[in-house]
């Protein structure tokens, strides 16, 4: 296994178009979070990746591994009878009201995951393990999981990667910063947005300053620091790469961040350095941006017609 | 006010046709739930009618009140910003699989509905009030407020009536039974379905056997005995009254018994003898399996017209 | 060209499934009309047909047009800038509730047609000239431009045919005997459902005995019983021909009439004998009810397949 | 009540995205009418509200009814044997198109509502009364009923607002001009896009110019001038108030207009003052534009947002 | 693995409803194939599968492995330069119109795959190989293959299966003995509907003595003989099994075939003896007719309901 | 017949939104082809038009022939038992992942049309005769069936054009150059995009320059060459004419470049000269890029108010 992430992976439901939940008469039905997201991601561009997690027992959990499966991530979980299937509802919209998410996902069966009942030997096996700052949010029992899934892969010698992505729906800035401090020291990779670090990290200064900043005080083998439409950049050995975002027609901006993350990672594995790696994770966010869905839906290929700047409006 | 009910009323995500949740991509969107399904019947009858409930204070709360609405009830509602908004997954399916509900109600926000919260006031001032035994199975809190509730209805001079509705995806039948005697003293009208009577409330003999005798333990002011295909029959005054089902070509049979209730209870409650209650009961519920949803979205003359034995299969 | 016919079409609107015309969010769009129906029909067979009527110069006046190319029928009509599009709303059901038309087709363009507008030169040059009752039921204007045609189409030798296709949302039954039976003098193929002949016509006895009884009368070279489920006779040179009904799996029954007529027309342009043609009819009938919309959208070989009894559940 | 409209609604049927009417195959179906909006819009905010007719007594009737009480207001209908109900046909259309509308709204039942059949007494206990200038376009009928429920709610101390709302579809210039300057003694509260303002009230100068003229002229308390892109303003004891627009991505602009006047009418019946109420207005109007429909089903709290420039891209 | 199967696997496009392709504007799109489906079948009941197979490098030969993969099938593959996906459009309908098939499969990159193009190492392990009549069919370097594959399952002990599963569409009733008798050598479990045991094997006799003979004259382990709704039965050490069918509401009756071998080969996979495989074979095929697609998306909860005769109308 | 075009016309499958083919459960169903494009486009504006080719006589073959009909052009084709349909799938994307076309055409019925199986004689009675450079690329048999047909129209007096459109999925630029300037000698109207002036025929200089060296080295009538959004420019009689493109806000652009011609071709048909010509093919091509599908379904007037600059943002 080239990549193993662990999270929780919601239903989502979403009306079509910009319709408003209260008048939408049917929902378009997906699966999505953003550690599967990015196992999904990675194994497009054709890393071996599982997901690990826990779900119900029931047409909704298998919903969710039906839906990984037919991306190509091998998804590996614990069945439960207790505890819900976590969903969320979708609304899409652009300015001034912005698109609205509408999180239905407490008491979720993963909720309650420990370590004893996932597949832990996977992340021993692997060569990088991800989670993101939204698994230790959702409950006491996952912040600890967290944290000893973390401790176990440094130990077994995996690189760990850790996005802040910090839900404001789910915890406030300090309780975030408070919880991924405790983390940071098992983690290799950070990848956090330029505003988290900003709001929940506390941060000051340019997004170079930053990095270098991060890197420093909590010993992080790589940070990524990532800017939206200004780009991306990562501080690496001390050096600050910088890597600028590839202009895209925007469908549906929903997993650019988790589709960066997933090219970055496909990249590493297999040995890109980290501009390499900048660079696969800007086209693969913005390929996502093309389509509906949380996931880079793409092609080894297509990633590689962005970065050669290839492609035409239409291609016949 | 004519009718006043109370209860839970879920969002329902169904599949299209009879797909799986699994493989769906798309789910139709509606809310339904017994109580709200006889306020909304009653009313498309000529009922004036209002649903008492607990909803969470957004979007999902508020597709439930504009369904209910669109149909012609009346909601006055509780709004809270704890608890979740109940959803329930509905899989069509004939012979021998089975039309399929998987509940995702578990801590709604009407699980912690108490009597001041809830506009009882309407209650005092309505001719009927009408419950299931849904609703106690939902909490020990609502099993409470319903206990009130029909105590406070009953000293109001409201006539009260309770569907025994059992479903055994929310608990065992000697539990039903237990609560459910324990609020029988408050009920005027009882309604069961015959393998309820049996089941739950662990009677024998014929439905008429079934309805006496439970008229004569409880003193009910009516019993009826819904009996699928073979019809209904009630109990009042010692007179047993038959009632054959109307054929229907059905399209979806979800929410028969609601109809059924709610043509009863608007018969009843502009005046109709009990036989002409049960000929209404029988008619909104066949044309209810001529439709999609939980609600017979019918008119008075639709109805008038089954009685009659008019209709044609083509009517221009 | 071996068949014209004349008549109004109208825009079809009708809700998803069964679902009620009040809750639905979205209709289906279609076009039909007894005679384009019979003309499509019996095009789709082989026939050579058009279609003569009067459209408002719009979109949806186009929309008729392309719907009926599409399917086979050359559509030569009067465009106006006054009056509207018919269109009528159809809700599906079974039993009790039955399918449900709710016509909107007051001061439609065609109500205000006359003969100097229309392609009557195509009635001359063709070998059957059809409509049906409804085209005189619409208005006073049409009722006389049905008389001319019919007229001037037995001057021009053209066979003539006329479907009473009776419907109680436009006119009595008396308002429409007197104004048929003006028209049957030119009439020489008379088409009549069974109950149309007892209701509209007034006549009693045997569908044989009707169909007797009515050439007698009014002169007709044949006239054609059709019965439902139970087929169809024809009385021609004294003699009655039987055609059972086809078993049908009904998936939408409207125009099952159409596509008798279509079918039998199709068969008579082309040399068939009376039994032939109404063995045609029921074939074709047959198969309109296994698929939606108002046409039988058939091919020949698809007729002969069940003429000839073939024809598996999966043909693979 | 806090407002009161009364108007015209129709049924829109429009085809998804941007096909065209000949081409489509299902139109999506909604029910719209700028009177209806007004109140729509102003209740979502809070107003308590009432929307005068009249209907058919039909589906389509009722599924007006039905779409506005989801939306939150109470229709109150005289239910007519007679008359159609309107309908309106949308084809959405970007430059240089345009999105165009086909009326198809001829002997609507409500072109003959005279002021007996209709709920005049709550005109009189209301505090706003609104209509547009489409109402009086239809008919000579509701010409006339326009200016007596006007001139009602004068009498009855209701302040009246009335929106110019030309339709070039419906009227001339110049007979609109004569018309809506008759209903001008008895209207408080004007509203006219500047274009309107221009070419059907024959205005020449400024939007301030304007509005100062209009008010003037015809002792309006207030005037609003709406002005696209460029914002509104509003003159008022004699100042002029100016607002900008907030910023919008467009997914649909239908329904601006109404956006605008309800959320103005909503702050003003609570007690907002028109500076105020003209930013209310504006981002209602804003927050139209990015759902689809006629109206802006927003929240309170929405609205607020956007009024104190919060809102990301993404809330979750 | 528990069984592996061997064979082409179409995208399968087919109109809403009973439309016909000539008419439809929209078409459901899934991937189906008879090998396939019995992979995805016998993995729902809890066998470990693969499906071997050749397909294009493309959108449409990936949509084919997502299918299966979301199923719980693993696909593995030749990725193909060349060749076509092969399709195919099915047009639902009821008597007497029946389901027809268009293929248009010619080409496909799978009637070029040879052995040493496959994965067959997994066929060495696995405890059963399956393939259908079908394969043969395509091409003749897919009848060698077959032939190879079976060879060489057979000299690696594992046990194969043969559906004669006859394509009137793909070549003609002597063509396919001939091939097929080829193949019986290496053939130890053969299944054939009883009619293709008639037409194609030229069998004659009640279903038993057709499975005796066949039996005794290739020297089949055993032979299941499958009869519609009268059920199936087996040879086996020369007893017969009979098994009638399960009582079936059907919404859609493609792939019960594949449903019945998909559960029959799951329980004789983990030990089942023949009554019982064959009982595991209608109550999957039962299932099967519920739902629509070619597979049997069931879980071995809902198998043993079916077997247990449990399961209501509604389970709730 | 004033225009009568020859090519392939393929079923297009594509996608809702921009949702990939991996992840799409239902497909949009169209046909479109370059050449049937433009005699659809062509006809919309009053030319008498037809389309040649060979289908095969299945289901999806009449799916072609409806859909052209339906937009108002004969086709008369060759039926052929043998052959394919060819299809294509279409996913729509912006930036920087872009519009993708994936073939499935090969061995399609049409690539073995010759011209004794073509209705030849309708192209001898023809104004114009119009086929694309795609049509010799398709096979052999095809590319010597264009000149022959080319040829014909030469010698029959009937003004033929020709489209370069280059497809580079279906060959290389030296191979296309060297079968197209065989073809040129019968051509009169050249029509090529810019690009494909550069790369497929080798040209240097401004697009004016490219035109006159075109003109001049090939003797054509009139050069049209397309630039995209910088507009079109032709050249006749050794006068350059500049057109600009309209600005239109793109909802589809497939389709475009055919539009164009489509226009230009009416309004030459009907007498216009070169720079009125050009500047109906730029308002079509404009009114193109607001609707779905391959096709111009616009009316005359909805040019003409394009060519006045005429038009609202919304039309009531």
């Amino acid at each position: 296994m080239d990549l193993v992430t662990f999270g929780e992976t919601l239903l989502r439901l979403s009306p079509p178009g910009q319709e408003r939940l209260e008048r939408a008469t049917e929902l378009e039905f997906r699966a999505a979070g953003a550690e599967s997201n990015v196992a999904v991601n990675a194994g497009r561009l054709g890393a071996d990746t599982a997901w690990l997690s826990k779900l119900p027992d029931s047409p909704l959990g298998r919903k969710v591994t039906a839906t990984l499966r037919a991306q190509g991530t091998e998804p590996d979980v614990a069945w439960s009878e207790a505890g819900r299937q976590g969903t969320y509802y979708l609304e899409h919209a652009g300015e001034p009201r912005g698109t609205n998410v509408v999180y239905d996902r407490a008491d979720a069966a993963v909720t309650t995951a420990t370590p004893d009942e996932l597949a832990t030997g996977r992340i021993d096996e692997a060569d990088y393990f991800y989670t993101s700052g939204i698994t230790p949010a959702l409950s006491e029992t996952l912040a600890a999981t967290t944290a000893e899934l973390l401790e176990r892969a440094t130990e077994a010698g995996t690189t760990t990667a850790l996005d802040v992505n910090y839900r404001a729906k789910l915890w406030e800035h300090e309780e975030a910063r408070d919880v991924l401090e405790t983390l940071f020291p098992d983690v290799d990779v950070l990848v956090t947005a330029e505003r988290d670090a900003e709001h929940v990290l506390a941060r000051e200064g340019s997004a170079g300053e930053i990095g270098r900043d991060l890197a420093a005080e909590f010993g992080f083998e790589t940070v990524v620091v990532t800017r939206g439409a200004e780009g991306a950049l990562a501080v690496h050995d001390e050096e600050v790469y910088e890597q600028p975002a590839f202009e895209a027609d925007t469908h549906d901006a929903i997993g650019t961040g988790d589709a960066f993350v997933g090219g970055f990672l496909a990249r590493r594995v297999e040995g890109g350095d980290v501009p390499d790696a900048l660079a696969w994770g800007a086209a693969t966010a913005a390929l996502k941006r093309t389509m509906p869905g949380d996931t880079a839906l793409v092609t080894r290929e297509e990633v590689e017609d962005v970065l050669a700047g290839d492609g035409a409006a239409i291609n016949r």
